[in-house]
């Protein structure tokens, strides 16, 4: 049921991810011309993050017609597996963005908005030339749960916000004001929506993502995340001739320049970023080039950051990529920003950021209410 | 999730149709080689049936990928619209059979049996010759709402058993002892199996359907249903030279010299069909032939019957056929029969029995729980 208006007026805001989640959705990687060796190996990882998640809190999975019968049988019997079309399965960018407002007798009520969706880029500019199937995912998750749904005609992809719950929201220029998303819109009339629809008043603005994250034109998701409000853990390298290394420098003097929605500093806390990781000869084989997905070329460099974990209820969801100093020392830092949640490890998410990535943007939390 | 063992076993039975739902399931028509026009004039009539549903109790329509924003469009917000893939829409058929049972703690509980399926008769017999996506759907029904699941080998659709929920189960010989469904099994095995799974203690037998009712064998859901414990409403007619009259009358036999499990003699309320009806020339020339699905014939009979109707909470959905007389005659008689029920009328029934049943055929209801 849709509705009128923005949820600002009817006193919706975002929730942070650490707060209480009553389910996790994700989608179920299918599609050849991006997923390696027909996707067998991508749908063992998002099997494996979905029943890591699903430690913590529900999960249900959606797939497609034809791989609803593959994906409930790889998924254990706990998650639930809903047939649902879609053009890939990056549900932190096709899924709703859950928002909830306290009623007057104190309940809370919960509301999805549901963005415009045009492929991170368009017909020239995006990741594959058909995304019809994709723009009804936020509306078909809502259907499902019966929930609220405020529609805007704004292109907008979950990944590429972050907010503290309080009033802040983190984003990139790189993303948001970028020509292939919302060309009529000035720098602005995004903050004004982000205001009306996120139930935000300030947005911190980083000049770009991470490096090599063209796919997505620089989601913060990759780049920078709130742990708690005034903490961001932010992606780093000390290797000052990687091409990274000015794109962290640039986001940390932002950081420490500015303040948050409630006049706070913000500390920051570096992520040393694994690799540099590039893409094998093997691995862009894998991947079919039918001319209706970005080509997958041998050599390009991988958008691979541990700030791409996922927030469960009392579960840190973090990749692993097989580089060994900096997956442990992730790991590190991830207990020591969480010490109240469990890390668990995701061996093998090269597969994920091999597709354009990683595991907090295949998983989309609903939060609970209370 | 799957329960091993059957319903009796763990204490659930059928709950009786007039017993309070918490929701209904419909499907959406589609195949333009049944649903005569492209399914136009059928979508439209499903619709109404499932608006006139949502006004006792909340409604859940599937819709096929390719229908989905066709059915959303089509039907009220109130009603849930979720993507499903099948054959066709026949879910008091490829639904799941919902049982519940008492907890120690008093609780009820909920869960779902899901039978095998064939198309009403196999390759040969049915009618249509693949099935693959009719098998999946009460899996996925149950899926969606979380609720156990008893999968079952044997052959049987929802529309060929009826229950008055304190143990009795009325069904058909003509369909459920049909070489065409379970040729292995004795009428004892079956007997025993609808026991098990349905908790019923005693099975009466008519021996045939609704003349004309090729497509499903004889479904008890068109020729006989209770409308309490001890109370049945049978279709009727009072021409001796129709084919029918000799069913009505064979069955009219078997539920006098009967008792229910209860040791109940059981009270016999006739319900006239309409017509006899026939296809037009023009109806079966809108059903494209492709050789999948049964050809549908211009002057066939169709199968009509004012005991296909579904009872919601509180509401009485009733086919209306276009025949004056025994339109209103049917009303006239479920109004009496349902004192306590608004009986609602839907015209236009008939686009539903060229397709192959009615309002009983397309329902499923999901029983609250306590």
């Amino acid at each position: 049921m849709e509705i009128k208006g923005t949820p600002e007026q009817h006193g919706y805001w975002m929730p942070a991810e650490w707060e209480s989640h009553s389910q996790c959705w994700m989608g179920w990687p299918e599609r050849f011309d991006n997923w390696r060796d027909n996707a067998v190996h991508a749908q063992r990882v998002f099997s494996k993050v979905a029943t890591a998640i699903s430690n913590f809190e529900p999960v249900t999975v959606c797939a497609s017609p034809a791989q609803w019968t593959n994906a409930r049988s790889q998924l254990p019997p706990n998650i639930r597996v809903v047939e649902m079309s879609m053009n890939d399965s990056w549900f932190r960018d096709t899924g709703p963005t859950f928002v909830v407002n306290k009623s007057a007798s104190g309940a809370q009520n919960l509301a999805g908005i549901d963005w415009n969706f045009n492929s991170w880029g368009g017909i020239d500019d995006g990741c594959y030339k058909d995304w019809t199937l994709d723009v009804r995912v936020a509306r078909k998750i809502l259907e499902i749960e019966k929930v609220f749904r405020f529609p805007h005609s704004m292109i907008l992809e979950g990944g590429s916000i972050h907010v503290d719950g309080e009033g802040t929201c983190l984003t990139t220029e790189e993303c948001l004001l970028n020509k292939n998303r919302n060309p009529d819109m000035t720098k602005e009339q995004i903050e004004d929506n982000l205001k009306k629809y996120l139930g935000v008043r300030k947005i911190i603005w980083l000049p770009r993502g991470l490096f090599g994250d063209d796919d997505t034109n620089g989601h913060i998701d990759n780049m920078c995340c709130f742990v708690k409000p005034g903490v961001v853990l932010l992606s780093w390298t000390n290797d000052k001739s990687d091409l990274q290394y000015e794109r962290s420098i640039e986001a940390l003097s932002v950081l420490s320049n500015t303040t948050d929605a409630n006049g706070r500093k913000l500390e920051v806390i570096k992520l040393h970023i694994p690799g540099p990781l590039y893409m094998t000869d093997e691995e862009a084989a894998g991947v079919i080039q039918d001319g209706e997905a970005k080509p997958r070329e041998p050599g390009t460099r991988l958008a691979a950051s541990y700030v791409n974990f996922y927030i469960a209820n009392g579960g840190i969801i973090t990749p692993q990529f097989g580089d060994e100093k900096w997956d442990n020392e992730a790991v590190r830092v991830l207990k020591e920003t969480f010490p109240d949640y469990e890390v668990v490890k995701i061996e093998g998410a090269r597969e994920i950021v091999l597709g354009g990535g990683n595991i907090h943007c295949i998983t989309q939390q609903q939060p609970a209410i209370k």
